[in-house]
């Protein structure tokens, strides 16, 4: 990561019209069409929707992110605004409502428009940030339908911004451990996947348990992680997929999405994914299985600490607060190289949407549903 | 457990006519009908077939046990006979082959024939023994059909025999202690049970990988076990079953029987289970979550030591030898009421087999299989 002063100058040159491309040894980018910022040391974030993630999450690692920083945020809460203002030291003209929103497209203080909303506000807001010339992140998932997702990364694409989703596991160190042991076959060919991801949800009027807000329950919430997994640790797209509802314990609550839900995918290279999402059991494990050994991790997907092992012991990494990795990771692959990493892009989101949707086909028919 | 001088006056009393319902406070069994040797101060085992299990587990066992021993053995193969004939000081008169076997009938000193053959062979053995007039033990899968299930169970009633599995986990600490925390509702109810067990399988010549032998692969050899644990978790018998074979990765050895094969499980109480075996992954795991807490083994079903936790810390218990107390835990049933435990008996291997069947009716079709 360059230094502030050298990443200044860094920002500069490419602001004069200097192709990226020289810098970062690569063609396959123009600067002329990216979008930095000239004046700043950090990349601007503004983070939209200040629920219990960003607040708690987002806002913290944006203090301790070198970076990047919490440069503006847009709520429809003015009390909110108040609130983070003053916590934030936030500059009046960086705050923005729900209406005021695309304004933004004038603020040379925000590079960066980090979507937090419910799911199916997401395409709608990704979509205006992306009109309005400012680079995106968008949490998980990055929409409700397939569609939704091919119109979000569409919007970028046409606005020449890029599109990143909230897949922090990534950016994990105990996460990338499993990665890498796995695709450079440390323990052999990885045959098998066991990963479950639930717990038991609170509150009763929460978006979360609305199918038109969230587009799914503990599948679209959680499960998410356990399909993101087996696509990073095999490095392959699944060809097919079953799966099948749980019981419904409190129709009260779960009337309107799935309380839980198992799925099966299967993997070019033989591998067989056995997969759980529940709102009613706390469970976070993802257990891999290959010829000369296993690797996995328990808790895998909370904000952690992570903990793991493999058939050689225990993993011994650093705990670090996901957030924050996450940012500083992408917000320095694109001082770097105008463009976030290529595996929290909006078409790795959309590829997770397909095979979630898939699923919920899947346990709705009884029917093993191709996905080639 | 009677020391052996109670022990002998209590089977010399019941052979006398006396009932054991005066003594074990039970009404449902009459001594007169019962088979009970007056002579030994240990009931006599005979081991029908002198494979790897009979030789290091069973036959090491024996030599522990003080309510059973090896009093003979059946055998095909001389060379055995005269080894363990050394090796274990056994009567000429103790030594069978598989032509003469019926001849055991008239053989006081044999209560208990152990049938450790492989699968397809159980039937005719466990069928022979109870002509016989002995009480039968038999290796888990039972069968390799429910019919024969069903037919051993039945010749086993007409010959007013014991008939029991070889179920050895309910015999473990750490399993007991997780049907008791799971039945006592220490954790609260039961949500979900993950459990999987597969190994690298050796000989690709040997009879476990021929179905005509062993009636399918890694599901009757060591899914039996999965399915086991999910009815002694739950207490409860499944109501419908889903199922999918893994991919073949090695065509010539897995030519007859599955190379790997995962299910599930719906139990009336709203518990989902997630099940998997593999003859080419190295896997041993029981996860239950409960609306309160957790508990886990893993291994979780090899010969030991089992390992065990809960979301209350590790669990401490004591490492054994899983079927010395089998065996001795049984022979104490049996010489106290003149039954073999309910929980190992011919009617709950026969529940096993047609969990068995229809997961592999549900693979093969791709429905879901109702077993109610």
């Amino acid at each position: 990561m360059p230094n502030n002063q050298s990443r200044r100058d860094f920002l500069q040159k490419m602001s004069g019209g200097l192709t990226l491309a020289s810098l970062a040894g690569s063609g396959a980018f123009a600067l002329k069409t990216s979008r930095l910022p000239i004046d700043t040391k950090k990349l601007g974030v503004a983070l939209v929707g200040l629920g219990s993630y960003a607040k708690n999450q987002l806002a913290v690692a944006l203090e301790k992110t070198t970076n990047c920083y919490l440069a503006g945020i847009v709520t429809g809460t003015p009390a909110k605004a108040d609130e983070w203002s003053k916590k934030y030291n936030l500059d009046k003209k960086n705050i923005y409502n729900y209406q005021n929103f695309d304004e933004i497209a004038k603020n040379k203080n925000i590079d960066i428009v980090y979507v937090v909303l419910p799911n199916s506000m997401h395409k709608e807001f990704v979509v205006r940030a992306a009109k309005a010339g400012k680079h995106v992140m968008c949490e998980k998932p990055m929409s409700t339908s397939v569609k939704d997702a091919e119109d979000m990364i569409q919007a970028c694409k046409d606005a020449n911004v890029q599109l990143g989703i909230g897949y922090r596991m990534h950016f994990e160190p105990f996460t990338k451990e499993v990665i890498r042991q796995c695709r450079e076959k440390v323990i052999g060919d990885v045959r098998f996947i066991q990963t479950n991801f639930g717990f038991t949800i609170g509150d009763p009027a929460q978006w979360r348990l609305k199918k038109a807000m969230a587009g799914g329950g503990p599948l679209m919430d959680v499960g998410i992680y356990c399909v993101q997994a087996s696509r990073y640790v095999t490095g392959e797209e699944p060809l097919s997929v079953t799966a099948q509802y749980g019981p419904v314990t409190e129709p009260g609550i779960f009337k309107d999405v799935e309380q839980s839900v198992s799925w099966q995918l299967e993997f070019p290279g033989h591998t067989t994914v056995n997969g759980f999402s529940s709102y009613r059991s706390n469970i976070e494990q993802l257990y891999v299985s290959a010829t000369k050994g296993w690797i996995q991790l328990g808790p895998a997907y909370g904000y952690g600490p992570i903990k793991g092992s493999t058939n050689a012991g225990p993993l011994n990494l650093p705990v670090v607060h996901h957030q924050t990795v996450m940012l500083e990771e992408i917000c320095k692959s694109f001082l770097e190289s105008g463009k976030f990493p290529e595996h929290i892009t909006g078409p790795e989101g959309l590829k997770d949407m397909k095979i979630l949707m898939s699923i919920y086909e899947a346990a709705a028919t009884g029917k093993k549903i191709s996905l080639v």
